[in-house]
């Protein structure tokens, strides 16, 4: 396969942030293999787009969510953290079956593929559910089991997320890696994360977990322990493998140094974190220490969408109201954070830009629209502007996932039509 | 023209917030005739549109923003405020010809009607032209010639707002009214104020103003007066007329008690406070004190589009993380602050919501999106997960002027062209 999007605008998120303004793009097979001046092509192509009036970005990197939770969206919103989880969350999923999550997962990468998310990171149950989902879809997918350290899953829920690992690991073309999940520090106490650690040190995946994301958290844990979420982790060993830790809402400056010294790589979750009031992430701070820094949705349940435009366009407007600096947090600096600088947290360097070499994970957007006119500035537009409706084409690995606004490789009413009868059946609606 | 949409979810935004699943909806020439039961209609209809699985809303009011500025959209970001005017804006406002004000006014209500705006609300200059560009778009305007208080055009501002209510005041079938648009305490001092307080007792429109938009403000009002913006208002007889005031960020609790007192309206602007990095307004305060807030976008030149989509969610969202209180703020009030109380904002008492008699200003959403699937609360899909595209009709006065994403009444190539055209002459590229 060979495809060459011609004389279009680039938006490459490389390391010094290029943009194009009439360029070529070729994709052979799953890869880029050339960026850069428009030129009289000899080569054989299996398609030629025509570029003009349009604009190529990497794919968005959703670094953080639990897609199957889209089933719960809208099913409990506006009241407090542990109301919400308790009483309304918690009980449906006592309900989940196995096809649930596969059903619920479609759905999240039905929304996340239009929305011109190409990556989904995810921590839930029934893995190999989601794993068969993302395997299905097209789309690529780093997955991990969330695992509780407390009660009778946690060893099981260890011993699937082990197996889970070696199974789906580089499985559906590549487009599968894995992670073992420990949920969270105050869900897994410090024994139970050296058993975690015990498993990472034969498999070599990293670690995904929930870091400080509720003032509660921090104040339980520096209860329990004397130490906050970040140097619980850190006294455990846990900081000395590959993390992503998701949140990192509430962080003192020495947590903010610990993850600097450690390489650990956060995924900023700004909606998520403002509708369940769990505060604003100190993402400057993170970004001036180097820290890397992708973002993430959360799930729906929580968002309650899946629209990583929404969340990158937060990350930009968000720190600069609540500190009162419009220059915090540039439009550069949001985009990079929505593919590149996400690629990198969740361990795949080789996504995340529009490089020679880079994987084929691309969007292709119709600028023709009055919110995009004029184009003094296509980065801005990207980040303050563009609706996902904008997205014309999604490219995963090199495959057309998604043209025109219709996915290519499923068929989208019978997805929302299972997730409906799921859904309803779930709250307990005939 | 009689409409009949059948069988079709309602959204209502009346004062009890009803939410109707299986409603039929009539509209009869520019009024809302019918709201209520399915049932066995004999009369004739123009149009009988089926409506399941879709879902009526009223049409969003945009209470304040500048639409020609639509030309300068991400043509300066990221910047400190005074730079982003002194540099940036205000050099090529001063190039701006009456005819670039029609079509980058053009330009805004293209983007506007396409995102379920019905109303927008305007404070600029050449407003003649802005009046002519929502007369021919089919919108409902609320419009205001900005008056600075120092300088040569003082007196003639004055004198040209006073002729603009004259002569556009009800026109265009009642579509648009007029206000007086003293610009900010800090640009029109207290005996230009007192100026404008002869015209408004004489035309009797109410006054859209500026207010406590910046820290910088308040703190220069303060230097100067000795006292807030607010107080310096109400101490100059402006709040014993009717006033429609943007932005209120930076309020004390005396301020907000002035507000209450005079019946002041406020229309909140969260993305351009946000954006600009002028702060997050006291919402919550200004509610539980009875006050009226609409919601506006501010211009595409500072937030940089104008979606009350996204207006709406930021209102529901930046409280609750702000104040780490995930009940502040629900999904409820913020679609009554995008409809019923941004119309009440603006002076328009028939209009911002689905009820009988009110002006037939409505949209009908597409409910069969992976997004907007499954069905739990469709408040809550409005606020925090629908999108500009799930619009698939928008109604003002009872003519349809956006049908599948398409404007019936303007060829949105030709604005598109001609504004790209005149931004880059604006902006001095060729």
């Amino acid at each position: 396969m060979k495809v060459l999007i011609q004389d279009v605008a680039v938006i490459t998120a490389n390391r010094k942030n290029e943009v194009l303004s009439h360029a070529d793009v070729v994709i052979t097979n799953d890869k880029i293999s050339y960026v850069g001046p428009t030129k009289a092509w000899q080569a054989e192509f299996n398609e030629v787009i025509d570029g003009r009036g349009k604009l190529v970005t990497p794919g968005f990197v959703n670094a953080h969510g639990h897609a199957a939770m889209s089933l719960l969206r809208s099913y409990a919103d506006d009241m407090p953290l542990m109301q919400w989880l308790e009483k309304r969350i918690w009980p449906v999923e006592a309900r989940l079956q196995p096809e649930d999550v596969y059903w619920g997962t479609l759905l999240a990468i039905a929304e996340m593929l239009k929305g011109g998310t190409t990556t989904f990171t995810d921590m839930y149950f029934y893995m190999d559910q989601v794993a068969r989902a993302a395997a299905r879809a097209g789309i690529r997918a780093v997955l991990s089991r969330g695992l509780v350290g407390v009660g009778n899953e946690a060893k099981s829920g260890l011993q699937e997320n082990k197996e889970f690992v070696r199974q789906w690991h580089g499985r559906a073309d590549g487009r599968i890696t894995t992670m073992l999940g420990p949920h969270a520090p105050y869900t897994c106490p410090p024994a139970y994360l050296r058993e975690v650690l015990a498993v990472q040190a034969e498999l070599e995946v990293p670690l995904h977990i929930h870091l400080a994301e509720t003032m509660d958290e921090t104040d339980q844990i520096m209860a329990e322990y004397g130490v906050s979420p970040t140097k619980l982790l850190l006294e455990a060993g846990v900081l000395d493998c590959p993390v992503l830790a998701a949140h990192c809402v509430h962080l003192s400056a020495e947590d903010m140094d610990i993850l600097q010294e450690k390489h650990v790589h956060v995924a900023h979750n700004p909606g998520s974190n403002l509708k369940l009031g769990s505060g604003i992430a100190p993402v400057p701070e993170l970004l001036s220490r180097g820290i890397t820094v992708g973002l993430g949705t959360d799930s729906a349940a929580s968002n309650n969408n899946l629209d990583m435009l929404e969340e990158m366009r937060l990350a930009a407007l968000l720190h600069k109201g609540s500190r009162m600096d419009p220059t915090l947090i540039t439009a550069e600096e949001a985009v990079a954070m929505a593919t590149r600088e996400s690629a990198a947290a969740v361990f795949l360097p080789d996504v995340g830009s529009i490089e020679e070499g880079k994987k084929a994970d691309l969007l292709l957007w119709d600028l023709r629209q009055p919110h995009l006119t004029p184009k003094h500035n296509l980065v801005a537009h990207l980040v303050y502007a563009a609706q996902p409706s904008d997205i014309k084409m999604v490219m995963v690995n090199g495959t057309i996932v998604c043209r025109n606004g219709r996915l290519t490789l499923m068929d989208e009413d019978e997805i929302i039509f299972e997730a409906e009868q799921r859904a309803r059946r779930l709250v307990g609606i005939a």
